[in-house]
């Protein structure tokens, strides 16, 4: 167990209304999570603080060299009052294998999990129960070492913040529109694309600004090597259904390796649906959409956890599908994965972990 | 003429010893230039304040999407006291290019001079002179929206800080090993290579890592597509002297385009040698070399000015490239830019500008 100092906050904050329209992300509890990493020293002095701001110099790496990594991951309440956490241990080791890409020490996962746990139940009053909402929870690595030459820093600050938040996207769970991008590229095979880490975050937005001035809601990345296999949508990965078979793109090493993409791939085969992880490219969707054989599409995401997507356009070619409508797998796997979350489905693959 | 409000420091620091033996990026002056943005508001409340940390909400973007961007350039003293910037448009052009790219607001050209010069100005008595030190200087913008959705921030930080510094690598001016990377990626057409972003050294730090435990200083990069062509060494543009021709690979979208790899193709033409900007594959550089018409390799940058090669190592292939010497080319390009930059040689480019 964790050695976590404890300083509670002297001036808690007013919380917000437990409303369904609470904003994503941008309202955070009483209390953070910090821990430090020196070289020589490891990870040391984990400490549950009151939120405030970081006093960093300004030749902190983070800000020239972008080592920087985090996660995202909800707590929910249940009816019955108990506080749940969704698959954290997935979490855990994606983080650590996004450190290992980044040259960030790994965090021993027995303590990472202690201090999700720890924080989490200090601020479980902050969990919202409105319709769509949780506690947003957002662990990440910043390094720290104030030097201007390239290399790994020797110093790092582990964070974790929470929020309470609403959904994702503003329009809640009713579907998207999805810009399908030939021109911008998010990541290549070889270069950081598997890992949670702001440099692909950053590249998406130019990409991300040209759809919402279509009209779209989101960016769905081709390849950036023959520009013609799908590989994610920023925020989430994505799903197609093809005459009845559930297709998402193979993990290449370009493509974010989800938490919700891998329960969702486990509940479509629970559930006898012919699920395949493979290479599926822009050409066989169009083809597939033109013989109307595209049923549905969806992205997955901890964020917004299912969102169905009724168009999509690539180049001067319109899909739409299912305009207007969510489409019945989609909110099976919509109600069955919140269901599991707040403990109101029988949760038979033991992804929820209860803080106690 | 930008109004800057001026707040000197009330404790100044001790200078550094003026020796080739200061460090790189290490060593900060008593005062930084510090800028806001805001939505609605623009850049505002410019200041040269003393050198000191910076307060941001860990929420604040710059921690998770990576929405920064960096410059470097240098500041030299004359034997006669005055006080040299080497081509400082060149750098603010590239500011404003990777800005785009990465949705961060346009910093006019002029405030963004006027910045660069009145904080070299306040604090150029630190300017070291020592052979090959300069006092280095970083502009970086950072978002600092506290909000976890991506998209590009609402409000940002425009910051100069200065480091009196010697060579960039620890070896001054003397040849270094370069290891040819074949499994990672640093950049790809459509992405941010071209951009002075985070996300791209991050990128590269593994691959550094690799070359290091190799006995290689540096790593240069092969195109994300086709994992053929040269593209740059992270931290330099990099040059091949074949048959009596000067190579560099053409800036292409996932290429820095460097200021010195500018200068450096200038002063080449100027003095007669073929030199072509072009796709140059690794396949042809070791032809040459097998011909033994590789006659230099020399990478080119900010910090290190001119960095020349004596030995490539590609898979299984050794390429000892004057062994332990440096080429007579490498040699002048650096006299020459170096003794321009320090007001030694006549300056016919109208490359430098005093700072008044």
């Amino acid at each position: 167990m964790l050695e976590i100092r404890i300083e509670k906050t002297t001036k808690p904050k007013q919380k917000p209304e437990n409303s369904a329209k609470l904003p994503f992300g941008s309202i955070f509890t009483d209390h953070m999570f910090v821990m430090n990493y020196d070289e020589g020293k490891g990870w040391h002095d984990a400490r549950i603080i009151p939120y405030q701001n970081l006093s960093l110099e300004p030749s902190a790496m983070v800000f020239h060299y972008g080592q920087e990594m985090f996660e995202g991951l909800k707590a929910y309440k249940t009816d019955d009052g108990r506080t749940l956490l969704f698959r954290p241990q997935k979490n855990i080791e994606r983080a650590n294998n996004s450190n290992a890409r980044l040259c960030i020490p790994q965090i021993p996962p027995e303590i990472f999990l202690d201090a999700l746990k720890a924080v989490v139940k200090m601020d479980e009053d902050w969990i919202p129960t409105a319709e769509g909402t949780s506690l947003y929870i957002r662990p990440f690595v910043i390094a720290t070492e104030p030097h201007l030459g390239v290399k790994a820093s020797s110093s790092y600050l582990f964070i974790i913040i929470l929020s309470p938040s609403g959904a994702y996207y503003a329009n809640g769970f009713n579907p998207v529109k999805i810009w399908i991008e030939d021109d911008y590229v998010r990541a290549v095979r070889g270069g950081i694309g598997e890992s949670k880490t702001g440099g692909n975050y950053v590249a998406s937005l130019k990409a991300q600004e040209k759809a919402h001035d279509g009209g779209y809601n989101q960016v769905l990345w081709l390849d950036g090597v023959e520009r013609k296999y799908i590989e994610e949508v920023g925020a989430m990965n994505i799903f197609f259904k093809i005459n009845g078979t559930v297709i998402t793109p193979q993990l290449n090493g370009s493509i974010l390796p989800g938490v919700t993409r891998s329960s969702v791939v486990d509940l479509c085969k629970s559930w006898g649906y012919p699920t395949e992880e493979r290479k599926i490219s822009i050409d066989e969707v169009f083809e597939a959409f033109q013989k109307g054989q595209l049923e549905e599409v969806w992205g997955t995401g901890t964020a917004a956890v299912i969102s169905p997507v009724d168009q999509l356009k690539w180049k001067d070619h319109l899909m739409p599908v299912n305009p207007g409508k969510i489409g019945p797998l989609s909110q099976k796997l919509y109600d069955t994965i919140t269901g599991i979350q707040l403990g109101k489905i029988e949760d038979t693959f033991h992804w929820t972990l209860e803080v106690k």
